[in-house]
């Protein structure tokens, strides 16, 4: 069968990415805890391609996800993607995995467990060198300064996610970053409270009153300090229980690039 | 050209509904302030299916829709549906239009002026009858009294969404369903709050808190009292502050019928 | 510290359904190939309130979840509302689950592997009886019948999603009712096709053009044929590649409720 | 009242955005058939924050939209910029409005009119300078050169989403890039077709046949020759029919920057 996609293109423009994504798959993740963790991401993968090739083959993408997707992800990745601009003809191969990691917690006052699910996302890319960024959103409780400040008694507290991204030397845990970011909020979030438990967020909530931007530069403060973080940036949502509207807060460290 | 649609249908299978959803039309709504909004809706049109039939004919919903969207929507809605039956010699026809609804708002104590949206939706059928189910959904502020009663100070709080759908005899405007809902808070949400309010909006929440299940007991009252409403359901979803999921109450009467 | 949920309620209106939602955990189902497969479920846990309670004690849906979420979630489901009317003190008791489940694939001429993805659900309730509707989304190739006929060549074609739900006398395997709506499509849909298998999915679906209508019809077909089936709902929702909008067909047996 | 905003900040950490998220609000643009359209928008507000100052003040973000919502808000877009910077005391401000627009299109062959909604986003901020980025996404068909050239008979097609983003010299309309995305697509798409005007889009999409890769390229053709166009990036998302996911491509000229 003729082969379209390896055609000779004439219009003279590379494209920057051609892939495939979207694609639901199971995982593997290690778990300092329990060993290994299963997950299911949403993965994306692409390759650059040059302005002489009408177009890319985008089995191969699924090929290679299936080849790897039973063993611990974060340990094959740069494999994978070596393994893409090899059967690609590509310069640049990039990754995208999307899932949900679940960690243990134990409610503060009564120890009751559960677990709670962090929603996390690797974003790779190899072309002479391999480059990844680890990203992780973590549900907290903020309670509003301003709020506290000129109300009598209480002060409006919501949900809000903050995601964390950094780019590390040495690899980082998603329980690390999770701690990070769990300390820097007005109080730490979980799926299951006994009444002891809830007065002891209540009442510790009130006395640690944050707005989106002290979170995110608490944050912040801790990443410049961790010799293993390289480049990082910090986004907090907050879900207002006042408005219909989020507030936002962002920080960066200067060489963060959004794109791999 | 040949109408495979008409074609006879031999499988004895009559379909109760087939149409087109998720058409994206402007609308136009009655706005008791401004005499008229514009909206934009998202739509879905059905009519039932003999069993003889094979297939409907899609593009004259479109037709119609077309037809009917520069006047206003909801005094328009029966003949709307008089005109699917007829075109599509159906004996039941369904429309359904999802759009926000704005409502200009003063902030409680320094007057100022924004705009909120509340996401609306008219559930329309006619078979030998007409029967309409108006649905608004309003976001609000519930301030947590358990929280509030075991805590020395302070007491969770967050925003909710309750959802009010109801069937009546005479037209209930949008905006008395949402007062109806935001009186049963703990308080009301607004998009503008200067530092006044906010205080006045963080006190007075205090002074009422809520459950999901008093918010829609509350609602339900007075639905039963109010003359013009025939059929309801109530439905509220707390996005928990604490917790990373929803807190959940229902209450409908007793011939709600959720499918219209 | 005293119990707010439980003190007397004077309103005098029972709630139909109180409880949380979106509660993401791992879950465990049966898989006829490899005993056994992990996947993340949304869960939603609710019961009915009497009149007389002013709320319900959310932290006991979690411990309840959480103890059954290890074991195979299917064969606990009775059990675990069981525990749930007991701890609640509910006459009826209400699980939903919404999880992805995984089937693999071979390319149809190829024979390559790859694993689909299908978005599953479990609906189940507990008061004197225990009632469960199996759901199972079924993406799917659509070829227009009219397309067909009325153009020299070529026919438009899209993706759709089946969603077939089932009450059903003995255990019906998930993999069952995704044959039967693959079957009654155009041609099913792979996560890996090399060109013969495209050669051959293009070909095939061009001699079985099939409407959202034919689609619901030959899954009723086959369901009300099938002994185990008591109830059915089929919906049929094809992103047609020529409209920005949605094809629509639902056939649903006389008895099935849509809300357990 | 104490502003906890103003307070001096030690941190020493500037804050890149702070501001707004998700406000829904009307707005009100050109539209060279009507003059005006109104549409709705998903707003996004945001300044940066000098390290000193401990927090922004949310609530005049809103008061500057609500001011500026019923004049032209694409002619409004540097004035409402330069009082955010002003009345925030910020360096730089930033705003993004999501919103749906309309165009009236006529089936090919039949010219029966309807509506097509076209997801739209401006992008824009105030430093020294304004900058303002154009974001129009299209729906069109794209048909699989691979599938035709294997196959027999039809081939292989889909809805596809085309976004095109620019920054422009002089005023580029929605019309005009929409014009280009539909030319370089397999076919365009209509929310209202008849029998004739169906058979001519399978008929002529398949004479047609694109790739992702082809349409990114072909409109990146077009833009480059444009001379009121300065920079652009061009994205593909293919909903593949005959898999569950999407093809992919993406095209952006060399000094493209994402993030404003």
């Amino acid at each position: 069968m003729k082969d379209i996609q390896s055609q000779t293109d004439k219009r003279n423009i590379p494209i920057n990415k051609v892939g495939v994504r979207d694609i639901e798959y199971p995982i593997i993740l290690d778990d300092p805890e329990q060993g290994k963790q299963n997950s299911i991401a949403k993965v994306d993968m692409c390759v650059d391609l040059p302005h002489h090739y009408r177009g890319t083959h985008m089995s191969r993408f699924v090929e290679i996800l299936h080849h790897y997707h039973k063993e611990n992800i974060v340990d094959s990745l740069e494999d994978l993607l070596q393994e893409m601009k090899e059967k690609l003809n590509a310069e640049t191969a990039y990754i995208q995995l999307n899932f949900p990691y679940f960690i243990q917690k134990k409610a503060p006052k009564t120890g009751y467990k559960s677990l709670l699910s962090y929603q996390c996302k690797f974003n790779a890319m190899l072309d002479d060198n391999f480059k990844l960024i680890l990203s992780v959103k973590v549900p907290v409780v903020l309670l509003c300064p301003c709020s506290k400040e000129i109300s009598k008694k209480n002060a409006h507290n919501q949900r809000a996610y903050v995601e964390v991204e950094v780019r590390y030397k040495e690899l980082v845990w998603i329980e690390e970053l999770v701690a990070m970011v769990e300390k820097s909020a007005s109080q730490e979030i979980y799926t299951l409270l006994k009444r002891p438990d809830e007065k002891y967020i209540t009442e510790s909530s009130y006395e640690n009153p944050k707005f989106v931007e002290d979170v995110v530069r608490e944050v912040a403060q801790k990443l410049k300090k961790h010799e293993n973080i390289v480049d990082f940036r910090i986004q907090a949502n907050s879900n207002e229980s006042i408005h219909n509207h989020i507030a936002y807060a962002m920080v960066r460290s200067e060489n963060f690039e959004r794109n791999l």
